[in-house]
């Protein structure tokens, strides 16, 4: 809100008005940030998205959401908003680190289990990130995306598919953001955690098949690396879930998975089975 | 933007989500920024209003506007978003000041102009606030108001009529709001004074009946008291106008009448006619 409040006062002392336009050029951060700074200028300037990041390729830039963390907690202040045009060049990539290519995996690999599973197929076989697959991955990402939101922008049913992951892996960001002894991690890292938790309930209540959730969180071990989550950990990380977007009367919903591509929302999950996905992962990672 | 980041800091604490209502009872700021903060929180939360000043029922509450003020500058940040409901209780009004009453009024004498001159016919003859008229003018000003914005929301023509008064009113409420040896203004008695420069810049271009700039003068004089404008503050005054929001490619754009209840939009005038429209309140008010 800091950096919105400086990003207004810049449009103002620059004479924007309600005819210019804002150009977002970066990562969802930018694009995310940069759409809510816009839409709030003066009751609303039009604004492009053009993202340099995988993550805001196939995530961020398409869809009309717009936002900023409100301390640690993820995207709590923003609005629906959609740029006029959102261009995507996949040279962008070359500007970007291995870890930040891994951390926009991580959004493919949902589209992957919640919408088409031959995007999970391809990225089961990476042993690291292949640029000519990826190529092909984002366009099927932005094809997904987009005819979901299309659907439902507002998010009141198809569009919750998409938090797939989300619901532990924002608590998890949120949580190493703001503690002081662990390194932050990216969305995705957080992201990924959260698919091999949700997918854990998904095979408890709703009998997702166990070999899948295994393999996904065989591939992230190896792909992303171990998020050390200590047993004094869990209190705060389940408190933080608390603040989740999707959740109604102070109840945590959860979006799970019966079968591969096929969601279901608005799941509530006894308080022992969500600790027990997260000691799934945890033990998983020692 | 601080007190919203406040408002948003204790939503969350309390545990608001897409499912609660936000009540924004209080006068225009409360509406405005109410309605502001839950369209922003969570990417909107549902509110009502309920206005209790003369002002907010007017004006304030009707028509989706909300914002916050950018430093000085009033209303730079908000958005578009209409209240579920808008609950105007008259009675509201017995614990307003007289000072705040006369500020609602400004409005209501405005859309006399714009749009009804049986408004201003009956407030001209008014020596003090008469509860009984004010009844009715409250209704037909919220009649109006609802029909405008129905058929112009973004206000790309017919709402900007609204702003008559508005862009010399903006610019001294915002002057003497930051001026450290002024008092502050109420928004009506900046307005007040914003008409009767604007209608002598509709005498000047559009042949408005000088009569009518003279009657509101004399009105304003009377009932609102003097506004004391020195010289030494046009140059600020003047400056401020820059960030006027129908302001485009840094041309300042004025609302001015060529007769009664018959707005001519987006008329830029040159800067010794604006300086000279200054000049004509502040010769009145000596």
């Amino acid at each position: 809100i800091e950096t919105c409040n400086h990003l207004w006062n810049k449009l103002s002392e620059r004479g924007a008005d309600r005819k210019s336009l804002m150009i977002n050029l970066g990562g969802g951060v930018i694009t995310d940030m940069g759409g809510f700074v816009a839409s709030t200028f003066k009751r609303g300037l039009k604004f492009i998205n053009i993202p340099t990041t995988l993550l805001s390729m196939v995530d961020a830039s398409v869809g009309g959401k717009t936002g900023v963390d409100l301390g640690p907690l993820k995207n709590q202040i923003g609005l629906f908003s959609n740029p006029e045009m959102v261009l995507v060049d996949i040279d962008f990539l070359n500007t970007v680190s291995e870890r930040e290519m891994r951390s926009g995996l991580a959004e493919i690999i949902k589209y992957g289990f919640t919408f088409d599973e031959n995007l999970w197929n391809t990225i089961k076989r990476f042993t690291e990130i292949d640029m000519q697959e990826i190529n092909k991955l984002v366009y099927k990402s932005v094809v997904i995306k987009n005819k979901v939101v299309l659907q439902d922008l507002h998010e009141n049913n198809l569009r919750k598919s998409l938090n797939f992951g989300h619901t532990i892996g924002h608590a998890i960001e949120s949580y190493f953001l703001e503690s002081e002894d662990k390194k932050s991690l990216t969305h995705g890292e957080a992201i990924a955690v959260g698919m091999i938790v949700e997918l854990y309930y998904s095979s408890q209540v709703f009998e997702f098949p166990m070999e899948l959730t295994e393999s996904l969180k065989s591939f992230v071990n190896r792909f992303y690396g171990t998020v050390h989550i200590e047993k004094d950990d869990l209190a705060e990380i389940t408190k933080l879930m608390k603040f989740d977007k999707k959740n109604v009367s102070g109840k945590i919903n959860f979006v799970l998975l019966d079968q591969m591509e096929s969601c279901k929302l608005d799941v509530q999950l006894d308080a022992e089975l969500i600790q027990n996905g997260l000691f799934y992962y945890m033990q998983a990672s020692q």
